[in-house]
């Protein structure tokens, strides 16, 4: 953001009946769709950007929560406001696989294992995974970032025995399809996928780097192998500032 | 909601470690989910239900709150609290067609045309539509409701002069469906649908009866006739308290 005064935001049209906040929100919006701050830039601070234009902290801070309800920047705890990266499309279709989704995009793909623990199946998991309530199966909890930031957590159940280990091959590959490549298995598809939204709860938003009360995408799915058994059943929270889930027709 | 007793919501098991508006919630959950408390039925006033369960209004509203959370009540400014219905499978496919949909699961449908205007196509809609910039289009503002219950409300765009008083022929038939087989359009195919989700701002809230703060589902969708032309460009806000979106594999 340069101090040349050829950008529009560090003037302020004093007295043309905008809002103060919102001619600096709306410049530094301008600022942002041009690509002039960069996805990942961290902005200046609020004491900094009050100097800037000339206004108190409560217009600044004003300005960057009208920006943060956009989904154009988001505030950390204690470590600033961050340009969020323009929102990933992601197609959602028989073949769904976030690692090359994210490749395409031209960001870089990973998913961080969190948790792993062998689980007895609840009704719903046992007619997901076409098993019997009781039977053993691998529960992931998982992160899966572009360029480091996380688009989505995941819980994900697959049977066992025929999976065991599967959640070291994760952490070392940090991609499900990867890890089933080790299995074995070289095409899965999707079954079915559901779609729903809800605000984020405190522990959610804080292992997506999100502020609180901001909005998820909820999809569960089920894949098969290229047999058609049930292999995965997964329950996904996706940042909706982060992405736009793409149907084709 | 019976006073016999037999109900387990009627006896607050004091003492036992749950906080009371928790049992409360969960007491008036569970009948939600037995259907002894229907879809649409309006709660007892807060006063009735401190009386019945002996506790401040206080913790009753914090039940109520919990319940709203969950997406099983809405509270609607000065008029009560009402149990809200299962939330509706809405099937995205090449052929979605909300009457269908809302019918197959036992519900009336109707769409109330709230506004319509001759506005000429920026760039967006130019695109979504095949036209010129600056063609004039017929945009429809309506809501969508399950036995009176709004589900949706959208902004559709038609181009003109082909679909000249499809207003009008909307008003009178409560479906698109319905509208478009009086343009001999028996059939028309869903091109592309994107996805997000986002809080509802005051006046989306009010026209869809809920209660601030909520989350949409928004989905933009492009429909082609028979022939491929695109006919019809719609940005819909679906209540996620009220749907789930299914897409089938």
């Amino acid at each position: 953001m340069g101090e040349s005064g050829d950008t529009p935001v560090t003037a302020l049209s004093r007295g043309e009946g905008l809002a103060a906040w919102r001619q600096i929100a709306d410049g530094l919006a301008a600022e942002i769709e041009a690509g002039r701050l960069a996805a990942g830039a961290q902005l200046p601070t609020e004491a900094a950007l009050a100097a800037r234009f000339g206004v108190n902290r409560h217009t600044v801070r004003r300005a960057l929560a009208a920006l943060a309800e956009r989904g154009l920047v988001r505030a950390t705890q204690g470590r600033g406001t961050f340009v969020e990266a323009p929102r990933l499309a992601y197609p959602i279709g028989l073949r769904t696989r976030f690692s090359e989704i994210v490749s395409r995009a031209g960001r870089e793909a990973w998913g961080d294992l969190i948790a792993a623990a062998s689980i007895p199946a609840d009704d719903g998991l046992a007619e997901d995974l076409g098993i019997g309530v009781g039977d053993p199966v691998l529960e992931l909890l998982t992160v899966h970032r572009a360029d480091g930031t996380p688009i989505s957590t995941a819980r994900t159940c697959l049977p066992l025995p025929r999976f065991a280990g599967f959640d070291r091959a994760y952490a070392a590959l940090g991609s499900i399809t990867r890890a089933y490549a080790e299995y074995g298995i070289a095409d899965y598809t999707r079954l079915s996928t559901r779609i729903g939204a809800r605000v984020a709860a405190a522990d959610e938003a804080a292992r997506l780097d999100l502020a609180p009360g901001r909005v998820l995408i909820t999809i569960a799915s089920v894949n098969v192998d290229a047999a058609g058994t049930r292999i995965q059943a997964t329950r996904s929270l996706f940042v909706a500032d982060r992405v736009e889930l793409v149907v084709e027709g």
